[in-house]
């Protein structure tokens, strides 16, 4: 397994618990962040009991960006850019960050993308705002929480990762593979988090309109399984 | 099986050529078109001697969207408002087009969606250059030719259409629900054909980048299995 050190900021929220509980059923330690630090750690223990062994530690956001090589970015979109001019001093040099988020709306019942003005992705957002010396990967775009906090199941999903630094998705694709019933695809520049964010608004509105529950994308090849 | 007459201009290219034979297969009979008759009777032929039945007719595109309730719009991007410009006069009172095109461009060895500057999709430029009373539904964007026209192997993929007129996705429904092994999912407004024109360039990548073949999409439930 990586040496690499995982944190996730925060990993107090449901997606984040997920992420967390999936990689630790894989084997990894995992760091839980929080901006009260009281907090990570009763989430952490939290975590440990759920899964049966110690794999997961708590800190504040701050000391988890000083530790991790690979930091999951769990922000919900209104507060990413504060957030991350808080946490930029502190960033690793080379780190990677791993980048969750997907801003969407309702309207009508229906599902909708916020494409950022500037930016058309939160990947690319994130990209802008951090230090050049941070890769960002786009990933778990199109995974529901719950899908990811339901350990009885086997995932059987695609994850699909989007970065311009082709170095990072390979490290990423060497962790995440290690994740049960996960199939980690190399999905192409950064760019392409708008289609990855996109196709979550998509897939919502699919699940409601076509009384589906928790679905997500699998690419399928031409012979009809998992290659 | 449904009474609508459904037509295909143009159907003489490969992803034309494929949609016609599942159809065909499935038991509909389909109306080809082509700019000139001569060529339209003789691909109908040639797709009646690859099936085995009489189920497909030559006509000018004119004559077919003329006669169709249901056209297939498989006209290349470039050709499109033209094309419009010169049908437009001979849609039937509810037409309904089923819109089929991605435009897109190749840099580097990367696919990358061209984003019309006015309509953000193909979709939504057919649909803003058709009379009021002619309802557009974006579909087989992420479905492949090569898949289309293999018809050795069942398709195993979703298909994701999308229209602001929920009666023209039922109708859609009903028809593409008789091809083997295609599950037809409403994927919400119109405006998702960004969404699914985009993920045909992310498709065409995750294939190049990860080697698989003829990769689709297709939307997993929480148990694992279709819908």
């Amino acid at each position: 397994l990586s040496k690499q050190i995982i944190g996730l900021v925060p990993g107090t929220g449901k997606q984040s618990k997920g992420i967390a509980l999936r990689l630790g059923k894989a084997g990894f330690n995992v760091l839980i962040g929080s901006r009260k630090e009281e907090k990570a750690k009763k989430i952490a223990a939290e975590l440990n009991d759920m899964i049966g062994k110690d794999c997961y530690q708590g800190f504040s956001n701050e000391q988890i960006v000083k530790k991790s090589d690979i930091v999951f970015l769990v922000v919900p979109p209104e507060y990413l850019e504060n957030t991350l001019m808080t946490l930029n001093p502190f960033f690793k040099k080379r780190a990677i960050i791993v980048d969750v988020n997907v801003p969407l709306k309702f309207e009508e019942g229906i599902c909708y993308y916020i494409e950022d003005e500037n930016y058309k992705s939160a990947s690319e957002l994130i990209q802008a705002k951090v230090p050049e010396f941070v890769s960002v990967v786009g990933a778990f775009k199109t995974i529901s929480a719950a899908k990811l906090n339901n350990l009885s199941r086997p995932l059987d999903v695609d994850v699909f990762l989007t970065s311009d630094n082709e170095e990072a998705i390979n490290t990423l694709i060497e962790i995440l593979s290690k994740i049960e019933g996960l199939r980690v695809l190399n999905a192409g520049p950064l760019i392409f988090s708008r289609t990855t964010e996109q196709m979550t608004a998509l897939v919502i509105n699919i699940n409601k309109l076509n009384k589906l529950k928790h679905a997500s994308f699998k690419v399928m090849t031409a012979r009809g399984k998992k290659n």
